[in-house]
């Protein structure tokens, strides 16, 4: 790295995390520390093109916040929520409305800076991997229970993303074939529908049509059923206790089939708190070998919102050197 | 590699299979073909260091049979039935009786070779990956279909053994939640207990004593029900198409969560033929993300016997160079 005339002398990596309705950015350095970030509405109906050139606008202004030069942001990461190809090619992001889009060959040509790219879950899991609570672990299985369910798998620093990207696919297990109800993915009883934010308000919903919980609370989103359990209502506890069950249960399918080092959990259903993950552990226990019981940490992932951003360094990372776990990259 | 005084001019790589009943060992060279294989009896109850003892017999006896000097076996590989840990310590081996063995250590020492060792379901799969059915593919997934149910995971040429080596451990995904027949490891409802050899001959010989097949045909192994169902006898055909939609159905979770190239089915079970993988197909489909469906290939494994010793030396080729893809390696 040179000495630049002017400004912090610090190598960076723009990590960017684009979701249906905000996109996250941050200026990482080597050690995985925020330097900048910043936050915008995706306004995905404006297209790609669109999006790119506010993402560059926004580099631009962090990078001059932080006083650095251009030169220095290394390369760019994105994690983005929908099904890419092995070349970065969204095929298809329905929470965005994109299809058949070379988002990664846009990027790198607007932002003239080498990019990498992958689905929004697996980049999560990367930063949580990298510098959040897998950070001592080799195999990390990192689940964001929101309003989907979708986990992605760590090995060795490294996103297993499979043949085709779409590895980590936790919340399309089928794992209800008694009450098959139906997925967003044209199957039925995929996890989604028994254990995302999603199912635990339409279960709550339901019992209050049937009175067994208070009529003048509004069911938002999970949070307030998260509420109402805490209140003591017997109807919102079984609600959350079933949606950890089956969290639980999908999870020792992933335990058995992976045998990572830590399991995290992370997303808005986790906020629900220590007592949401003992359930979750109560069911896993049931369902996984003792062996693998025995060895696998089960707990809260660390970075909260940032774990994309973070993540999405680290994949910049892997393609220009730096942004690594040794974070030997000296810190202006 | 040296130029040596006599014998052919070749490296070499023995690979070794430990089975409850037999050991099978090859000598193996660069390009993955089996140069001299021998097969003998365990006798577990002799130990590991008689065991050990026998093998490097079988070792001596191969090089000479082949014309080629000690120093030509580069390295050795091991494939065993049983949990071991990352320092190769077989912590449990219940089908050999054996536990806490630090085998690795025993073999390097009476071999005087390097030694790499793991289960012998990763071993195979490795062996299928490098130069079976999965030789095309990066991320292999290889289930095995015996007494037992067992899986390896090859990812670009590695085995995905886990944090503690227990990855892949299909025969144990909890499927039937709903008939939780108990499994040998503790659990109930274990894949295992639907879809092996052993459940197959368990449900045809529990038709046969309600009187749906014939009473004067002994059901011995899975093979005498494939062979009752080629007869046309609809219940062994029932027994049948339950065991590949269980298998289907696991494997169906499997490929969600790990979204490999190509699956491959071996062990006895899978001699049931083309028909038997066309119904786990069926199966697999109905389960699978459709995405994820379209793109992964399900063909039965290739190397049979030999998928353990060809793998086991590709596993001493990790540790000692050589014995890899690229199959440069000179062969006389």
């Amino acid at each position: 790295m040179l000495q630049l005339e002017r400004g912090r002398l610090v190598d960076a990596w723009f990590g960017v995390d684009i979701g249906g309705t905000q996109m996250k950015t941050a200026l990482v350095d080597g050690t995985g520390s925020i330097l900048h970030r910043q936050a915008l509405d995706t306004h995905p109906e404006r297209g790609v093109e669109d999006a790119c050139e506010r993402l560059k606008s926004v580099l631009r202004d962090s990078v001059r916040a932080i006083d650095i030069n251009i030169a220095q942001v290394r390369s760019v990461g994105v994690g983005v929520a929908g099904f890419l190809d092995q070349q970065g090619v969204i095929l298809e992001a329905p929470n965005l409305g994109w299809q058949d889009v070379a988002l990664a060959d846009q990027m790198r040509q607007v932002l003239a800076k080498p990019v990498a790219i992958d689905n929004d879950a697996n980049v999560a899991a990367l930063g949580e991997a990298w510098r959040g609570a897998g950070r001592d672990a080799r195999t990390v299985f990192c689940v964001t229970v929101g309003t989907g369910v979708g986990a992605g798998i760590v090995c060795d620093g490294r996103i297993h993303s499979g043949a085709t990207g779409m590895a980590g696919e936790i919340g399309h297990l089928v794992v209800d074939r008694d009450r098959p109800v139906p997925c967003g993915c044209g199957n039925v009883g995929c996890m989604e529908t028994r254990a995302s934010a999603t199912a635990i308000v339409r279960d709550a919903k339901r019992l209050q049509a049937a009175g067994e919980l208070p009529s003048d609370v509004a069911i938002r989103g999970a949070a307030d059923v998260f509420l109402l359990a805490a209140a003591g209502h017997a109807a919102a506890q079984q609600v959350v206790r079933d949606a950890a069950g089956w969290l639980g249960y999908g999870l020792a399918l992933c335990a058995t089939m992976l045998n990572p080092d830590v399991i995290l959990i992370g997303g808005g259903v986790s906020r629900a708190g220590a007592g949401f993950v003992d359930q979750i552990r109560a069911s896993f226990n049931q369902y996984v070998p003792k062996r693998i019981a025995e060895v696998t940490d089960l707990r809260l992932a660390e970075l909260g919102n940032d774990a994309g951003v973070v993540g999405a360094a680290r994949l910049a990372g892997a393609i220009s050197g730096g942004a690594d776990e040794a974070g030997g990259l000296p810190n202006g």
